[in-house]
């Protein structure tokens, strides 16, 4: 702080001037002491400067509300709700939540240092302090065809911005514990900062060796033992309640049942969709929540708070404490917890204020880039035999891998797959380099019939991944995207039913959270009817098919991938 | 750590080839989850493995008893304890402080980045962690005359020394609260790193502005209330219980009746002598002490451990987990929590080896330049009336200021002041410039006849400090220590009775803790003898006279200092 400025603030903090602002009559949380003091607390320049008895040149009464210091979400991806990053940031900041750590690897798979400028860019002036996690493993893994290969050599340019606090999510345990350079010298790269984590079922001698590389965070785990066993190598569990991974409950329920000690937790959502953080809210639902399982009040507030805060190296937000930035949530009462109010560097923010949707570089509209795709492409010339088909279970993003016979008929002296109610393509088409790579599989419990359905978002490569019961609509639903550079479509008996664009990277829309939730009110409901079971939602499950760390058998540019096992098949009729 | 290096320990955490050393079968302390496990530890390089079931190349058992990480002592002046720096770490570290936080302020006073340096180079290869915080205060006051002044300036050059840490406990909280130029650039300097505080008595207002200006520790608090202010101001206490100051009671007494979070607070000694060490322990009586009292042995064990380290943003150390130093306390059961062994870095130290004395620089052994001094320095002519005299209590090193009579005879002409058994003189010898500068007082209550008592180490710019009945003993005792180079001395009628030489800055002997506690053992009767009450160690609360910054009245070589009008007086008969 500047001195003249400290000298202005002092005299307010002191209570010899009057404040810029006063917080009146709240009932203040003090994250450091874990306690509620009732009291008033002043401001100046969206900083506080005491909490006590104070008169302000503005004063906003409080009346025994409760004050709490704006919420951490200690772990997401701004991409995944398929809005730009600042509806998100402003809808979710209106939760409560005014810090996010963000990890932007969709855009890097796809746009590499191009993309995570873009996250770095859209935040930049959001009522929020959003900071970045350095993708680390970019692409995923070593069968993977994405649009960049982010080495520890391009990250160092981002060390010296101060937005910039650590190595995103290394998911790649293999290569951290058995010490491959490239991942070292990542891991190096960030050595004095925070390394996150990402490593739901290692052993105990392998999560010691993961720890021990200096990786100290984890937001995958889904039981609380485990939770335990990170916590106990000196990890900070970040407990995810999202979209689809809901980790919450157990966790939470594990810590109040053993009175466990707290200090090694916060919250994180990882991907929380948009239309549900207006339905349930942000991290102040995780509040809730642990607070409605029988975790104290003030513990749930600090793992909210304080402890994300010192989790990732932030000495200026997580507490209403002199010094610290006046981020605050205005609760209505212990019982209840609404939020009705959220404030960011003391300035009130509006409910419902449209984001300003900044324009995105043209370079990043432009990123689907197929031209030789034609319906042979997608044939598969059965050799006689078994094959390895992907059957899909409602409510899982696993998958199995069935071997057995599959529907196919004779057509000029070769046996081909056909499709039935049962079995459809699945076909995955590498959109970055313009390579020609497709791979082609065979999906059972998808149920798809008359149509196609297609995708760009597809983790963590963002190829076009496209399911459906004839190769002519297949064709039709990836042309589709590649004139619309990237989105969701849906195509019905030889013609296109609808689209939602997502120019962005083939990513997200900027066309505004409205128009995307229309769209897909429409096209949900149409895909169920078209024969996908209710357990899936269609684009969301289709968008982990090709994602090759996940259980058992998924399909990627190259072909088939056994997961387990480690092991690339050219088709799915290779033994 | 190197990867080649990362490999082998890997394999190692992994369990797929033996670790170098394993601590079998411990009863393990994990600060991260406050949680005693039972496992084994395994350690290679002086780093923890991991914590499990391990074999090692050399197994140490451990057979149940607990294993915890060495502790911190957050807040320390090594110099108080008149041995070589070396010597007090050495013995602390076997009572299993393994990291040390030390602030050279006494040094500085003395010789300037000169001692900051001796402090520096005597601990780089003791057998425990010495982190150094930067003194901020010297000199301590606008009236004192010390031997450097430690701008910001000169701060600087510290700043890449990975074991400067931050900013020592700033003393002179007026200047911060009022924004003074100087102290904002000592502030500035350290803005991203810890700055000690040191703040007693703050009202509400002040205390915010205190914390505002960045200031995040005290090691001060005397009562619970003020230490829950101080951490509601977030504000980490580091509770201290030294020779001198003992907090901890009052403190731990409080958290234990209200139940309060224990996040806020550390351990720390500030002055503890070597013989107290060896008797009574270190940071370790602390633990027990506050377990004790009631608090639960996990609780203080992390304010002993992690909080301390996180306090200082230390890493590697403070915690049994992978990656961390391993530095270990054995301690016998949870009942008696006697040290059995300490480790630092995975070995062992050794009980009551003897630590080797470094060499101190020449320079740094002449530090006291006085040549003028002549009895009649020490004249107080009584121009009528009344004087302020220094009245001393027992047990105490406040002061009260007593204005009345005292006892004068005529000679030539002039009224001069005579002592008796209840008045004597006191006197400061500016000793670092040669100034000629004198201060003359009159005490009451320290009860010395027959004789004089002298020191270098008078708190906190270590002039020389001489009490004595008659003007001619107290000139002989000033002698003395221009001779030595700084010490302790008694004179009795014309002659030195003994000295205790101080030779390093006049403030520590470099002939070892043996020789100096054989001295003291011998000086400290006599002393008594000699007149001066069993409430008083003479050569400590001596100490404290010259310090004005305690109330009520203080003599410099200014002059006589009242200390809450701020206000110099020539002699102790200005009104």
């Amino acid at each position: 702080m500047e001195l003249e400025k400290y000298r202005i603030h002092s005299k307010m903090a002191r209570g010899l001037e009057k404040a810029q602002i006063v917080f009146k009559n709240a009932r203040v949380f003090l994250s450091h002491t874990g306690e509620f003091v009732s009291g008033d607390v002043a401001v100046a320049d969206g900083v506080i400067l005491g909490i006590g008895t104070y008169e302000g040149e503005k004063e906003i009464p409080l009346d025994g509300k409760l004050l709490v210091p704006g919420f951490i979400d200690s772990h997401l991806h701004l991409e995944s709700t398929l809005v730009t990053p600042g509806e998100l940031v402003r809808q979710a900041a209106q939760c409560g939540t005014t810090t996010f750590i963000v990890d932007p690897h969709e855009s890097a798979n796809v746009s590499g240092t191009d993309g995570i400028d873009y996250i770095l860019e859209q935040t930049e002036s959001v009522p929020a302090n959003v900071y970045v996690m350095m993708p680390s493993c970019v692409p995923a893994t070593h069968v993977d065809d994405n649009g960049c290969t982010l080495t520890a050599g391009k990250m160092k340019a981002y060390l010296e911005n101060p937005r910039i606090l650590g190595l995103g999510e290394v998911m790649d345990a293999i290569s951290v514990i058995e010490g491959s350079v490239s991942m070292y010298e990542k891991l190096n790269l960030f050595q004095n900062r925070v390394r996150d984590g990402h490593a739901p079922f290692l052993s105990q001698g392998d999560l010691a060796a993961y720890a021990l590389a200096g990786i100290s965070t984890d937001h995958e785990c889904v039981t609380y033992e485990y939770a335990m066993e990170e916590c106990r190598n000196g990890m900070q569990v970040l407990i995810r309640e999202g979209s689809a991974a809901r980790n919450l409950d157990a966790i939470v329920k594990g810590i109040v049942e053993n009175h466990t000690d707290t200090e090694s937790f916060c919250f994180c959502t990882d991907d929380k969709h948009i239309e549900e953080i207006r339905r349930d809210g942000h991290i102040n639902y995780n509040v809730k929540r642990a607070v409605q399982l029988g975790l104290p009040l003030e513990r749930a507030l600090k793992m909210a708070t304080i402890q994300a805060a010192r989790c990732y190296g932030l000495k200026h937000v997580g507490a209403i404490a002199p010094g610290y930035q006046a981020d605050f949530v205005v609760l209505d009462d212990e019982k209840n917890l609404n939020v009705e109010d959220v404030y960011y560097k003391g300035e009130r923010i509006i409910p419902d204020e449209k984001a300003e949707i900044k324009p995105c570089p043209p370079m990043l509209k432009n990123t689907v880039h197929i031209s030789k795709l034609k319906e042979k492409c997608l044939k598969l010339a059965h050799p006689g035999g078994k094959a390895h088909v992907i059957l899909m279970e409602e409510g899982q993003i696993t998958t199995q891998d069935s071997y057995g016979e599959v529907p196919w008929k004779e057509e000029n002296g070769e046996c081909i797959f056909v499709s039935d109610s049962r079995y459809q393509k699945i076909a995955v088409v590498e959109r970055h380099k313009n390579t020609g790579k497709i791979g082609v599989g065979i999906l059972k419990g998808f149920g798809l019939t008359g149509g196609a359905i297609a995708s760009s978002v597809s983790h963590d490569s963002h190829n076009i991944i496209v399911v459906g019961d004839n190769d002519r609509d297949m064709i039709l639903a990836v042309k589709e995207l590649v004139r619309t550079q990237g989105g969701y479509t849906l195509v019905e008996n030889g013609s296109v039913y609808k689209t939602l664009p997502l120019q962005v990277m083939g990513l997200m829309s900027d066309e505004g959270y409205e128009k995307v939730n229309e769209t897909l009110a429409d096209m949900i409901p149409k895909a169920h009817k078209m024969g996908i079971p209710a357990g899936f939602d269609p684009f969301i499950t289709l968008s982990f098919m090709a994602l090759p760390v996940i259980p058992e058998i998924r399909v990627t540019p190259r072909g088939i991938y056994l997961v387990k096992e480690d092991r690339m098949l050219r088709d799915p009729f290779e033994r």
